[in-house]
């Protein structure tokens, strides 16, 4: 039988390597977001880089307790409280392109914009102006602009001001940045998400696009256990959710 | 390496077989009921037995769109449009002690009763009623009784009298009657509710323990696979919960 | 907040019903499978669609313990001994278009080669060769067809057989019978597995494509639970995978 | 209906607030470990801290593609391609007592250490010794000693120096030091493994026992997400684990 491969992480009976860097080096003088980029690209970030992971991370981590992450955990913690694990998992269950998951849709469509851009050799303003002809002309959904809740979504300035500040903006905010103005014009203020900045800096980084949203889901982590755990300590068990409408046909006579 | 084992299936490049019995005979002449008994008890059920398994996979299939199980799922399939399975996952998530898995733990009071029984000559009757006195000594919840939604819940006396009809009510149904009544006397009236029903009966069918807790995930996948189309063709991606009330610390200024 | 509608199932404080019927008249007079319909089709099945429909749930149930959806559910089992619906869960997850999930994406090809041979006026056989050309121009696989581990797969010509029998083969099962005799000449001999047989049938009862994933869903959760409980009866916890070859950069000499 | 509750965190139409703080000041002067202290303790960390939980989270992100959970991530990959978030759930749902949680209970016993030392006015260490008396008396295994693999894990001693330099190391780190070498005088040599280890650290930093499985959690939900790249990448779809050796009862003849 073919044992499996990997390239990420071995060991020994008394050590641990991960990307080729012993454990308890990386333990000492690494930061765990410096991990993060270490198991991802088998590269150890910049500090610019370090910081901007960071403030990603940190962005998506929480956001308030209806969203479909956290409800989905508290009812899972609420109804089973034998696996502090499985509310974890039923949170990151919610986690798909409608729900945290736009970021990677949106490195894919930076990605093809920038390859279209090399091969006609347009300018990366000229491809996102494209991406908007092509979506309004398709009827699509422009992935990284639009939110239910927030009119202008903080994060997003803050994100992009240290991406530059850092001189880690490149392609893919001048992409995303283009696309929110032409989508103003062509289609209707659509401000961007933090799906979407997340996106551009993870680009302009280096990530692939899968990393959209296997960086939201590691933050989010960080608020679905800090939700559970205060699922446990403050609510009794079994929540139940009342306000259900039954439109179906009626109750036969028996 | 030592390689896994298993008793329940086997198959070579043109048959399978399911303790022992040729897929294709099984298919022929079985119900899914049926596979489901030889699946967990390796024999399968006799008429009546197949009977009350029907019935009590029908009884937690489905019980409206709010229970934890299907409201998770539901969450589920609205942020994350690209995975049935993941959503069907999240709503078998919920299930525990407190929600659905209730069965299981009757099932060890059941059998932890008649061990007493057996140890101390003692009648069914008397060994229910010990077990009532013990939760009020200990102020522990009695698996398998009270409801916070049915006052009565009809799936038991229909569980019951089938149980009393086939034939197979025993020492399982017994021991729930008793609990039942003498909880009513010492304690409150607590009706039993569908988890204690069917934990007496699948006592009586011999299955083990954690069969209370299997046989309700069996039952409720159907439903939650129900729930799951029905988000899917009838509702728009991405429900949040907005009635949330934040009391945590005011928001600092900066 | 506007409540969540459904059509599924309803309650009072003493009475539940399913798709409009009592559920204690179902427990009594109906099977599990019976209720599976009802669940999803919104009616009882036929006799001869019962037969089927408990040949397929069968037929999907299980397979051997080294399917993904087994090996994974055992491993879970095996590290999470706190939660029997964890591990069931993690089995699902596995769940999807290359495991267990194929029949949706067949339904989705015998749906679209019957609007084409609508649309087209052509036969079904005609559609289905017209499905074949279409995959050998696109270098696409064909759903439905081929099996990694069996050269004739049993439960297909048993399945078959049972729905010309009971009068319900109809559209489906002429597809894909064609489809896999063209692609025998076209491409090469790939006979068709027990998704593409599924998918046929559950196609001429009426079912919508993403009953191809539910149904075997449903199936291999009595599969999926007998693993778990065999894991836990048999096995110590902790099972390790030890054969896996690390080929990344070497380690480094700190 | 009653709204959820929460402390953690909240928004309005253009801002959001973590236990307070504004998150665009987080983002900009926090790491991501600091957002994981304030979301769990509703505090930033001191530096000294944040080194010790960066280590842990870096301690136990990965350790190689065959621990349970690394391997159910890859296998969920490898059947379902339609969802990043289901594989890492089903990474997530192997993490129990038994794999990655012992941490859990390794700071339930700490804690009920102290709280008996208090009560009884024990050192430390005479806490720890009765621990050790009493899972003999009791012949249970003591949390946080022992590994499957390694004869020292290289993790522990990094992280108990760094808890000595950072002056953190308190009760946690001095009760399971006597607690591993009076277990090697009255058991065996069972060296402490990495949840013992933080379990020790987490107790010292004031976090509440749950946190011994939730900081795991968050830490290999990292090497969880890049084994799931790496297998997108690398393997084809489908894993089948062949060899499994059926011991069950014979093929009977039809």
């Amino acid at each position: 039988m073919i044992p499996w491969r990997t390239a990420i992480a071995t060991s020994d009976a008394t050590n641990i390597w991960i990307r080729g860097h012993e454990i308890t080096s990386l333990m000492r003088g690494s930061t765990f977001t410096d991990a993060i980029v270490l198991l991802h690209l088998g590269r150890l970030p910049t500090p610019g880089e370090r910081r901007l992971l960071d403030a990603i991370l940190i962005g998506v981590a929480d956001h308030g307790s209806g969203a479909p992450s956290c409800a989905a955990a508290r009812l899972a913690a609420s109804g089973n409280r034998q696996s502090l694990s499985a509310a974890v998992a039923a949170g990151i269950l919610t986690i798909g392109d409608e729900h945290g998951g736009a970021g990677a849709g949106c490195m894919e469509m930076i990605a093809a914009g920038m390859a279209l851009a090399k091969r006609d050799k347009l300018t990366v303003e000229e491809a996102a102006r494209r991406a908007v002809a092509d979506a309004v002309a398709a009827k699509r959904r422009l992935p990284g602009l639009g939110h239910r809740v927030h009119t202008t979504d903080p994060r997003v300035a803050a994100l992009f001001e240290m991406a530059r500040t850092e001189g880690i903006a490149g392609d893919g905010v001048a992409f995303m940045d283009t696309l929110e103005a032409e989508a103003r014009t062509r289609i209707k203020p659509l401000p961007m998400n933090i799906d979407g900045a997340l996106a551009a800096v993870l680009h302009d980084m280096g990530f692939p696009p899968p990393a959209g949203m296997f960086v939201f889901i590691i933050g989010r982590v960080a608020g679905l256990t800090a939700e559970v755990a205060e699922e446990y300590l403050r609510e009794r068990p079994m929540r139940i959710k009342f306000d259900v409408e039954y439109d179906g046909v009626p109750p036969k006579p028996e």
